[in-house]
C-alpha cells in the first residue's frame, strides 16, 4: 500500500500507538512516524525498538508539521494535550484519538482545536490487557471495529483520508454518535469491566478462601475476570471517571437484574434460571457468528504443561 | 500406562463424560467403558464416535460389574441415578462423580450408596462452554485440577487408585473439605458465572443499544462474558439451586464492593478507583505464574479474517 500521510505524530507511546505505529510500518502507511510519551523511558523504548523515526521531549515539538496526531494517552490527559498541542498543528493538520469514551474527549479537546485543523474523534475497538510502549503488534487491529464520531461539519475529504488509513491496518470502519457510542461501549464494554474488577477484587478480599486458593482454582470463570481486571487502572480509572453517566445508569440495570437472579435462587425458581440461561446463549451465537471471536472451546486456550 | 479399572461405567454421556472415555482410551486405562445418557440420541451418538463399548438404556444395566462407575449428570439428578443404580453396583466397587456442588451431591447420593462400594466424591476444575456427547477431548484435564472431596473413613487403596486415574489423564489432585470446596468454587466459578449470566441478559433487555450492536461491538470484555454465559443451563441451574448459601454469601459480598466502586465513580474519587483497579492486578499474575492461564495477550486469540 502507498503513505496516505507523510507525518504521524503519536501523542502516548502505549499500546494502542505502538499497534499503530508497527501497522503503518508493515503496511508502508506513514513517510515519517514521530512520537512523545510523559516518561523518558517510553520514549526511549519506542526510539530503541524503531516504534518511531523520532521522539520528542514534548507533545508540540513532536506534533510539528504532522499532517495526522494520533492522541493514544489515557482519556483523562486529552484535554491537556489537545491545549498543549494547539498551537502547533500544522495548517490542514487532521487530528484524532483513540479515547475509550467520546462525550468527554469531545468536550475537552474540541474547544482547543483551531479552525484550519480537522479533529476527527475515533476509537479502535481493539486492545488486550497489556500496555507500554512493547505491547503493541501490527495485526491488533485486524478485523476489529474502529468507530468514528464525527462531529457535524467535518470535512468529508480528510475523514476519507483517515477511514482509509485505518482500513488500511485491517479495521473496519464505522460511525456513531458520541452519546450513542459511550452507551453502547458501557454495555459491551466498561461495565463489564467494572463488574470484572468487582469480582477479583472480592475474592481479594475474602478471608476463608486463601489468595493462594483463588489463583490455584482458577480455571473455568474466575481467571478470564482476571484477565480483565488486569488492564491498566489509570486508563479505565479515566474511563469510568468520564463516562460516568452510562456506566452508572448500565450498573443500575445490572444490580437490578442480579438481584432478581438472587431472588430465585434464594426461592428456588429453578424454571426462572434456565429460562434465563437459555436466552443469554443466543447472544453468544451471534457474537460467534458475526466473526467477532472464535468458536474454539475456551478460546482455543491450550493449558501450559508443568506444575499446576 | 496401563489398566487401572476393568470396566469403568459413564452415567450420563456429555462433555466431561466423553473428555473423560477419550483420555482413558487415550492412555489405555479402562479395560471396557459403558455409559448411559438419558437421550436415545446421545447413547446413539456415543455408541457411534467409539465413546463407550456399550450403552444402555437403563443406568443400571450400564453399572453392572462395573469396578468404577462415574456420575457425570447434572448435579440435580445425582441422587435419582444413585438411587437408581444402588443394587445393580458391584461388591467392591468405585463411585464417584464429577458435579460442580460436592456438599448437595454427598447428602443426596450417600444415603443411597451400599456398604461395599467406595463412595468418592470429586470435581475436575476443567471446561469449556460447550456440552454434549461430540464435545469432549482427551487433554481437558491436562494440568488441571481434580478435587476430592472423600467422606471420614474412606479407604485409602480405593481413593489412591481413583487418583492414579486422574492423574493418568494429565490431572492433578487435591482433597478437599466439601463445605470450603462449595465456598471456593462459589468464588471461583459459581458467582463469576451467574455475574456474566446477568450481564449479558443486561444486554440482551436494553432497548436503547440493539442486539446487533451488542454483538457487532462485543470485542474487549463483553464477549468473554457471553463465553460464560454460552454454557448450560441445566449444569448451572443445578449448580446454583444446590450451592445457595455460598453463592448468596458471595453475591452479597460483590454487591457490596459494586456500590462501593459505583459511589467512586459517582463522586469522582479517581484514586479510590486507581488504588483498587491496581490491586486487582496482582492476582492475575498469580495465575500466570501458577501457569493456570497463558500469558499471551487476549488469551492469544487471533481473529477471524473476513467480515466483522
Ligand atoms: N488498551 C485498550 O484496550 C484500549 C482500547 C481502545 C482504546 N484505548 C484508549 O487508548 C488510549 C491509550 O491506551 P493504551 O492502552 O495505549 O495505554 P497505555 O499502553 O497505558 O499507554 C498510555 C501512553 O500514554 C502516555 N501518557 C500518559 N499520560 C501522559 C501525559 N500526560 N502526557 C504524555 N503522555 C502520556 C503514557 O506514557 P508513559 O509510558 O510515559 O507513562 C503511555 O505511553 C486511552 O485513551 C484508552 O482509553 C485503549
Ligand atoms: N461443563 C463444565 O464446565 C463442568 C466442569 C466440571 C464439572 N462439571 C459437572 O459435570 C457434570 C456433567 O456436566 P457436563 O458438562 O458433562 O454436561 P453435559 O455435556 O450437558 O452432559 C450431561 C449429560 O448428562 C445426561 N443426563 C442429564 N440428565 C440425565 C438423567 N436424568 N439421566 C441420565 N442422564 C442424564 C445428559 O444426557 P442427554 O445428552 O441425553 O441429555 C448428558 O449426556 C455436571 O454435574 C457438572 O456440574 C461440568
Amino acid at each position: 500500500m502507498s503513505v496516505i500521510y507523510q507525518k504521524v505524530a503519536l501523542i502516548g507511546l502505549g499500546l494502542i500507538a505502538s499497534s499503530m505505529a508497527r501497522a503503518m510500518r508493515e503496511h508502508g502507511l506513514a513517510g515519517e512516524i514521530t512520537g512523545h510519551a510523559r516518561s523518558a523511558e517510553t520514549r526511549a523504548t519506542a526510539l530503541e525498538i524503531g516504534l518511531v523515526d523520532k521522539v520528542f521531549d514534548t507533545a508540540a515539538e513532536a506534533v510539528d508539521g504532522a499532517d495526522l496526531v494520533v492522541l493514544c494517552v489515557p482519556v483523562g490527559v486529552m484535554g491537556q494535550i489537545a491545549e498543549e498541542i494547539a498551537p502547533h498543528l500544522a495548517e490542514g493538520a487532521t487530528v484524532t484519538d483513540v479515547g475509550s469514551v467520546k462525550r468527554a474527549v469531545i468536550d475537552a479537546v474540541g474547544p482547543h482545536m483551531p479552525a484550519h485543523v480537522h479533529f476527527i474523534p475515533g476509537h479502535p475497538l481493539a486492545g488486550t490487557e497489556q500496555s507500554g510502549p512493547r505491547s503493541g503488534f501490527a495485526s491488533l487491529f485486524v478485523n476489529r471495529w474502529w468507530l468514528f464520531t464525527p462531529l457535524e461539519g467535518t470535512d468529508p475529504a480528510a475523514l476519507d483520508r483517515l477511514k482509509s488509513l485505518v482500513t488500511a491496518m485491517g479495521a473496519n470502519v464505522d460511525e456513531m454518535e458520541p452519546d450513542h457510542h459511550d452507551l453502547v461501549l458501557s454495555v459491551v464494554s466498561h461495565t463489564p469491566h467494572l463488574i470484572a474488577y468487582t469480582m477479583v477484587g472480592v475474592a481479594d478480599h475474602l478471608r476463608r478462601v486463601s489468595q493462594q486458593e483463588v489463583i490455584k482454582y482458577s480455571a473455568s470463570g474466575f481467571r478470564d475476570f482476571t484477565r480483565i481486571a488486569a488492564s491498566d487502572p489509570t486508563m479505565w480509572r479515566d474511563v469510568f471517571l468520564t463516562n460516568k453517566e452510562a456506566t452508572l445508569d448500565i450498573l443500575g440495570r445490572f444490580t437490578e437484574e442480579l438481584f432478581m437472579l438472587q431472588r430465585a435462587i434464594r426461592m428456588g425458581d429453578g424454571q426462572m434460571l434456565h429460562d434465563y440461561f437459555s436466552r443469554t446463549r443466543e447472544i453468544r451465537r451471534g457474537i460467534i457468528e458475526a466473526g467477532q471471536d472464535t468458536d474454539a472451546p475456551d478460546f482455543g486456550r491450550v493449558p501450559k504443561k508443568g506444575e499446576g
